[in-house]
């Protein structure tokens, strides 16, 4: 790599700067998302869900966590998880990618005042956690099964790689750097062979070492990647596998347990493969994904079919009622894919990220942005209870976005991705710029070599499948431009001159000399379509899905004629979807089936087949937006 | 009710004996099963389950808890669940159970060592656990909603009642009096207004005020009955469904949450109604019963469709992978059946307790009676790892029958469950006998007004499916015999004469004076039979069963040809499947089915057919006894 490259690099404000690979990201500074569907969620996060999560976790004495600290004022009555310190460094990270992203000087103001309580609790030699290690609490490291305190750093660290990379070094940054300082000597190859519960701290060293320059914390995340899977932690009722210590992560071949402690692994192990150039280590998760992509995820990319521990079942075990699909496990998602994406330029991993934008992430914020999904199933049978906005929800399964949880992780999570998504639309490579998400945009970057690359995007996407891409800097040297088409885009057209000629999922790749004002278009075709599961998905068998282009439609109780109605539509697979508004419209009918005391019996129970009708789809991350209704993606097709 | 018909009543040893209704229990004193598939479980029992439950107790400090209370040596540390003492209670209940029912002297010997033990512990007040109320442990009462103390009192009450039917009062009974005194000094009317978490004293209390006479024992469950639905226990992150604390039983519709507790909450309701002759209430349990048969119940009769909560689902929430069908639910079912049909007369209620004893009971227990599904899953992907006889289970799904776990309520309330079976099998009415399952046995009792009905069934059932009812008594006077067509046999014939007739489901009856020595036959259709389910059931959506008689049967990993055949195996549905050797042949292949990327797309994956051949189906209560294994009921049919 040249020196240029690395300068380029650091630059970035981005969440993720490997120092190598095939695709450099850019940072907000190099893309700035200007309308549309992504702009809007953006906006709503800036204006509502920042304050909100402050409030309540005001409220809720999470914030005076750090000032009893700080005041010696602990005791056993602490309120909040052990895990809810990070709620305060997830904010802070959002908060910093804010800053960054739109200048607000609101946002600056809150990092300040939180960077202040949270430094106030640091003990002198570096150890920082409010459930932990002071008076009336239990003594620090006497739970690393369940007690979050590196995972609590890990998100610290996190949060002071957005400032590092936004504004420079300041307190949050130093705060930051003790409490790595203190990780690295407490668990560092002399001292406790240790690991935490909960992966984090792995992800959050990786980035920080890099930010930094310092490749010690990088060691670390390292050490404590290979101790993991040798039953270093106590066993527990769920199992070792619940938080990957079952298996060392080079010997596993899909993921399994929680889903987001599996997936904040598997970053952490892609950043210390790239960083060692340990090719084993990185074709490990790269297999773990293959398979746990092609048997264990949701077809919005949900990630995690069990409730009982937020976790991925068996091959094939994709239960819709019963999806947990965590909020969060999307964004660990994407944190992997794009990490992998960035490590291989290969796009599946930038085709995942998509389907789990529009299908995950945009789906838990209601659209005021004050309340939330934790979980994301596929099918609602009975409506959730209304959600009150002054309540915190004690639970995860509700069909209804609540304010707040009792493990609230979803709502920080959403807030630091959504403010840092203009990371993720572009990367350069050494010839030009790859393009992977469509929102309307303004990038402006530059090739290791200096050449100038810099375009705006115009689109609807998705209400539209419209993608143009004016190229707005003349730049006299020949370069590449890049877009994706989407694995799903069966029939796009590129127009570059007037001609529009077809284009195939991947990379298609443009390379000349571009002038300014020059408009390339990329068609991709929105018509609805129905999309079948692989037959060994046994819990979706004799049923089909309707997609329209990134997004998964769903059928709603609000638009279906009688309250049970759910329960017994069967569509017609013969007649395609049409498009409607937004989302589309499929023939079906609901049967009224009888009821028979035993559900069991030598024939498929006799049911009025009813009339056909039309049968309006939304978008799923649209769902009971209208208030608490039944859901399902999965239609049952009417029989033979 | 005549004076005579009450004093049949006491003299019954059966753990249920309710004043009135159509059908009156017979106890193990009238019924004696002789032989068959039943009486070797039985054997089993007595030889082998009784004492290893005694004695994984013993190991697990769970009895030696009983003695740190009488020595005042409790601590904070102390073995086990707060509801292990129910487990020694249970244990006692079957023990009594088996005493009466073969005057085993090491039945007797270990009630009296038990009793022991337990008695030593009694508070002078006559409060009695182990986990609350002494030094060094939480204050009595002071976690209702988890605590199990009174949960804990209703077992020894059910041991009490065994033990009284069996050999009239004695020190255990003592130990329960006391308890109860205590327990109804301590929540009655002007005591505290609260609850238990687990239902369980209800049932304990009403069936002990029966055995006793003691209506202020009745008294008190009514009390608790009607307190339970008013949010009367503290909010959890599971909601108070929970426990039944968030509706009224009265007004329930259907049961929901954990399904143990709303099961023996039903059991009490019954108890309750019947004894107040409260016919709303009755009416609620039977309306609840019928929407939870006709929607949340199993094809096996297993209920619990959640790991999360160990609970029931939604209406049509049956997955087969991830069923619970928890053990003790099937227990619990069985009591709230038999107290229904005892109730009402209906036959349906019989007909689930057959279908329940074959597929839930009968399968938990290994050949060996040392180890125990707690689940009872349907489909089991992978196959579980070996058992071994030497370690606790820590986790109630594993696929392979464990020795013990860490919640172990499944052993005890099977032993419990076998060792009382004899009293499930008949009943009498004011004009005769009514036989409701069928196992080679003898009869012999007497009708309210001094008739003696005495009969010897003899069977291979369910191996064959000819039933010989052999009169053993002459009666002068004419009476009835009734015999319980199964709702699955469908042309089941009728034999009193040497010229057989069809019977339809339902109590068939023959009505005459019957003579030593005739012989009444019935003959139930044994051979396997394809099963649909409801159409709303999603999870099985194109899948069929098979059964044969009362057994549903399952095909396991061990017989198909590849590791990953389980998952892709289709069967076809036009082939009807053929007996074989105790279970059945189907007709099906295994597609090889192409892996791809991203499982779901715009057609079904193509998959190379394979070739047709014979799939093995044994019964499902015999599954994994060949070592673990994969293995599913619901087998998806080849397309159409």
């Amino acid at each position: 790599m040249t020196e240029s490259t690395t300068d380029a690099h650091t630059r970035a404000a981005c969440p993720v700067l490997p120092p190598r690979g095939p695709a450099h990201p850019l940072g907000l500074a190099q893309v700035s998302i200007t309308g549309g569907f992504w702009h809007a969620r953006q906006a709503v996060n800036a204006a509502a869900t920042l304050a909100h999560c402050e409030s309540w976790m005001e409220r809720l004495g999470w914030l005076a966590n750090f000032d009893r600290v700080a005041d010696g004022t602990t005791s056993p009555d602490r309120p909040g998880w052990p895990f809810s310190d990070s709620e305060v460094y997830k904010l802070l990270e959002a908060l910093a990618w804010e800053s960054a992203r739109t200048g607000d000087p609101e946002a600056e103001t809150a990092i300040k005042r939180l960077t202040a309580r949270v430094g106030r609790a640091q003990d002198p030699d570096g150890y920082l956690n409010t459930c932990f290690g002071h008076r009336g609490r239990p003594p620090r490291y006497s739970d690393l099964e369940g007690g979050h305190e590196l995972y609590n750093i890990g998100h610290l660290l996190q949060a002071a790689v957005a400032r590092l990379r936004t504004s420079g070094e300041d307190e949050l940054v130093r705060i930051a750097r003790r409490a790595a300082d203190h990780v690295c000597r407490t668990f560092g190859p002399d001292g406790l062979p240790k690991i935490c519960g909960h992966p984090e701290i792995e992800v959050g060293l990786a980035e920080f070492g890099r930010a930094l320059g310092e490749d010690r914390y990088i060691e670390q995340a390292r050490l404590f990647l290979d101790r993991r899977g040798h039953g270093t932690l106590g066993d527990i009722p769920l199992g070792r596998a619940y938080f990957q210590d079952d298996i060392p992560i080079r010997q596993a071949d899909v993921w399994r347990g929680h889903a987001v402690r599996a997936l904040y692994l598997a970053a952490a192990a892609v950043d210390v493969a790239v960083e060692r150039g340990d090719d084993e280590l990185l074709r490990a998760v790269e297999r773990q994904w293959e398979r746990s992509v092609a048997r264990r995820t949701y077809i919005t990319g949900g990630m995690g079919s069990r409730h009982q521990d937020e976790g991925f079942g068996e091959d094939w075990e994709l239960p819709p009622d019963r999806a947990y699909c965590e909020t969060c496990a999307g964004v660990a998602s994407i944190m992997v894919s794009w990490r992998l994406y960035l490590a291989t330029g290969d796009v599946r991993y930038t085709d995942l990220i998509e389907r789990t934008l529009y299908n995950v992430i945009a789906a838990s914020p209601a659209a005021d942005g004050r309340a939330f999904f934790y979980a994301n199933p596929l099918h609602q049978r009975a409506p959730g209870r209304p959600s009150d906005p002054d309540e915190v929800s004690p639970r995860a399964e509700s069909g209804q976005r609540a304010a707040w949880f009792d493990v609230s992780c979803c709502p920080t999570n959403v807030a630091r991705t959504l403010a840092s998504l203009g990371g993720y639309l572009a990367t350069t490579g050494d010839d030009g710029l790859q393009i992977h998400q469509y929102a309307p945009c303004d990038i402006d970057a530059r090739l290791p070599d200096g050449r100038r690359v810099a375009v705006a995007v115009e689109t609807r996407y998705p209400d539209g499948g419209t993608v143009r891409v004016r190229i707005t800097a003349d730049e006299p040297a020949p370069w590449s431009l890049a877009l994706r088409v989407p694995a799903w885009a069966d029939g796009a057209t590129l127009d570059e001159d007037g001609r529009a000629r077809p284009v195939t999922p991947g990379l298609v790749t443009i390379r000349r000399v571009f002038r300014a004002g020059e408009v390339i278009t990329l068609e991709l075709p929105m018509e609805p379509r129905f999309t079948w599961p692989d037959p060994r998905i046994d819990a979706v068998r004799g049923c089909v899905a309707v997609e329209r282009g990134p997004e998964v439609l769903c059928a709603e109780s609000h638009d279906l004629p009688r309250p049970d109605a759910l329960d017994a539509l069967v569509i017609d697979p013969r007649t395609p979807p049409r498009a409607d508004s937004g989302g589309a419209r499929v023939r079906g009918r609901v049967p009224a089936h009888r009821d028979r005391p035993w559900p069991y019996g030598p024939a498929v129970a006799p049911a009025e087949d009813g009339e056909w009708f039309d049968v309006p789809l939304r978008p799923y991350h649209s769902w009971a937006r209208r208030g608490p209704s039944g859901m399902r993606v999965w239609l049952p097709v009417s029989g033979p």
